[in-house]
């Protein structure tokens, strides 16, 4: 459609305004940037000509609801994104500021570029096109945005699991994954599930004097690191009772298919990893390991003296942030308590441990037999001129478990981000190409998806 | 000696003056104050009738050296203190300011109280009194403070290595320990070493996403913890291989001294340490291992995300500080050998890990039995009425390995502080009864040490 080429650059210019916006859910000070990013969002939906457009306030972070539900007889997609984006820390290792969004080469440089404002705003341009052409959609539509998908917040779960009738729908689609390869267009069929706690763990009543103290007292710092060596051997093995009994391996079909994907495993370390050595789970290939095997990583340890120079101090208190993908068919809740109960055994003497679940999510598989999913496959065909793979991912998206649970819909997850976006990390950037083509994907699905009865 | 009673009002006004300096070493704003502290000492080493007394400017915080040497024949003795104190925070847990001296009860509250100015003071005065009554010593003195104790500084060992001639001495006296219990005046005779450092462990190039990337790439938090966990056992056993080699127990005489000192391990859990409950390695008895076995502590760990709410990093780098308290005859130089080595064998795949020492201080021991230290138990039990018991301290005074190791001399450490003194902490203090009898100690010790030869 000669409408997306012709409107390239203010798409590229709306972008670049949504990135502006600090909209970090994680920090309670970006709370008015939370608001204006739910604002703009509302703005975009309107000039996509959806209706009944709402920022629909309450406890957490706004959600922002739109629908066109005009095609009596189509079927109706639940599109999804969020407009929250992570923390840009550690500042000092971007080459350009993360809120203010630079173009180096074909690239877009800024934090959430693609996770997720910029395949978010793929949907709305693709619905924008195809309306502002048309006047109409070819199928119903109801968009649904968040604002807490970084911070774990616990809203969409009630709204989702509250306005289950005003959300009805055939599928969920949603843009928030990425694709295998560049050039290969890539459907996701599976996702991790996430617990995300703090292991809090309490020696002495008070810090206490290394000198005066050492060799007597309990140390949390060490006995964090016990705890967690209790949890996983040196090999990468959970070794957590019961927590693997669930786990479903995948079928041999699919592993075979997993196995022909172009995947270069010495390019992943040397030039997108850059560590040593691979690691993980003896006797598992790396993208089973990444998809279907479930993880257990700690993310930062908090507690004693961490400043310039030396402070000898025993610390009071200790805390870990640890997290442990999930793969299907485990079950968060009682992974969480198999977890609770590995930590109660592992906890050295003299100290006391807890664990405190933020957040949880559970694990979620599509069918790729599913006919909107196939009539996705053949969108991304016909646009990116290859056949689409179809791939798991390792990461968790919470609001595919929600949908699966309230809605008993499948995903549709389209994916236009690039294995090397620097997603949760310094340097994010969004490949543009992928911008443009990602639109004009979408808004072939549209097409479609209205052919599936 | 009267003249001592007869001037405690006096005295106590002086070392009030002293505590009203905020002469916070690790604070770049108080150059002036830790200008004036050292003038101050400067002034009262002259009152008290030292000789050639200068303010020794150079790197660094200043120097202030003063001697008496007009006792032929008779033992030097090199006096030593610092006038430098901890910064005061947190500064709403202080009853009254901390640089406003407030007596309540028989106690003097400010920082700096115990440590060291109220114990320096007692160095000083006791020369003064004896000066002013006898017009000289009993013993040569040479008079040495310094003002970087507290913040770790290398320019007393620049000083000390380099004018070891200037500084030659039979014994230091030192008053920068404490005594074991109210009422039972102690020598201290062993003081353990320290090795601090920084544990840094790189695994990929950038931080990367849990999801995405976890269960294929190292994670130096999980390498840390393993490494630590490699170093120490569940039960507080050192595992450095050779490290334990060099270690010296304690005479039986010794042991047996220590395990009739009143020390109520109950008490000191319950109301000191208030952990769940002591820890240490199996096998020796509480004041064994804190005074005469190694440690390992770790006393921070830097990397990662330690925030509110959830960030799913697997950190590219993490830093633990470290550090390891050394008994007699280990040697810090060879330790950090035996240190890095144990650190490396128990580095895990996939990551590097380097051990960067930041300062070492070797143990301590001084013989009980030599006349000038059975010179210094003779003069406390005089003067405090119980007789002194020998004692050692977990912690590490650096000045002592200094002597040690350029000087060639014993350190005699007469502790006047008590167990409660809050020294490092709100609410610092001075037990003034022993201030007037520390003073009383010291004079009584010079006549004594003068009839060593």
């Amino acid at each position: 459609m000669s409408y997306f080429r012709e409107h390239r650059s203010r798409f590229l210019e709306e972008l670049k305004a949504f990135l502006r916006i600090p909209s970090i859910s994680a920090s309670a000070e970006h709370s008015r940037d939370i608001e204006r990013a739910a604002e703009f969002v509302a703005t975009e939906l309107r000039q996509a000509g959806l209706k009944a457009v709402q920022v629909i306030s309450g406890p957490g972070h706004p959600l922002v609801y739109g629908e066109w539900l005009e095609a009596p007889g189509k079927p109706v997609l639940l599109f999804y994104g969020h407009y929250d984006v992570q923390p840009p820390e550690p500042l000092e290792e971007w080459i350009s500021p993360p809120f203010e969004p630079e173009i180096r080469g074909e690239n877009l440089y800024a934090r959430g570029a693609a996770d997720d404002k910029g395949l978010l705003m793929i949907l709305i341009k693709a619905l924008e096109g195809v309306m502002a052409v048309r006047g109409r959609l070819p199928v119903n539509v109801r968009f649904l945005v968040e604002g807490e998908e970084e911070s774990g917040g616990e809203h969409l779960a009630e709204f989702v699991a509250s306005q289950a009738d005003g959300l009805k729908a055939h599928a969920a689609v949603i843009c928030d994954t990425e694709m295998f390869a560049p050039e290969l267009p890539t459907l996701c069929v599976g996702l991790r599930g996430i617990l995300y706690g703090e292991l809090r763990v309490q020696g002495a009543a008070q810090d206490l004097h290394s000198g005066v103290y050492g060799g007597a007292v309990p140390n949390p710092l060490m006995a964090l690191a016990e705890i967690l060596c209790e949890l996983k051997d040196r090999d990468g093995r959970l070794q957590i009772p019961g927590y693997l009994d669930r786990v479903r391996p995948p079928a041999p079909e699919e592993l075979a298919a997993w196995s022909r994907l172009p995947f270069d495993e010495r390019r992943y370390l040397e030039q997108e990893v850059r560590a040593k050595e691979l690691t993980g789970e003896p006797g598992y290939s790396l993208l089973e390991r990444l998809w279907a095997r479930p993880t257990l990583e700690v993310h930062g340890i908090r507690g004693g003296f961490t400043g310039e120079g030396a402070k000898t101090v025993i610390p009071a208190k200790a805390v870990a942030k640890l997290s442990s993908r999930l793969v299907a068919d485990q079950d968060p809740q009682e992974c969480a308590q198999l977890l609770e109960q590995a930590i109660r055994k592992a906890t050295p003497r003299g100290v006391t441990a807890e664990f405190h679940l933020l957040h949880a999510a559970a694990p979620s598989l599509t069918d790729p037999s599913h006919p909107l999913v196939q009539a996705a496959a053949r969108a991304l065909e016909e646009v990116f001129g290859n056949p689409a793979v179809y791939v798991r991912s390792g990461g968790s998206i919470p609001v595919v478990s929600l949908f699966d649970r309230y809605l008993r819909i499948p995903s549709v997850m389209m994916g236009f981000g690039l294995p090397d976006d620097n997603l949760h990390a310094p340097n994010e950037k969004l490949y543009l190409p992928n911008f443009y083509r990602g639109i004009e994907a979408v808004a072939r699905y549209l097409d479609l998806a209205a052919e599936v009865v």
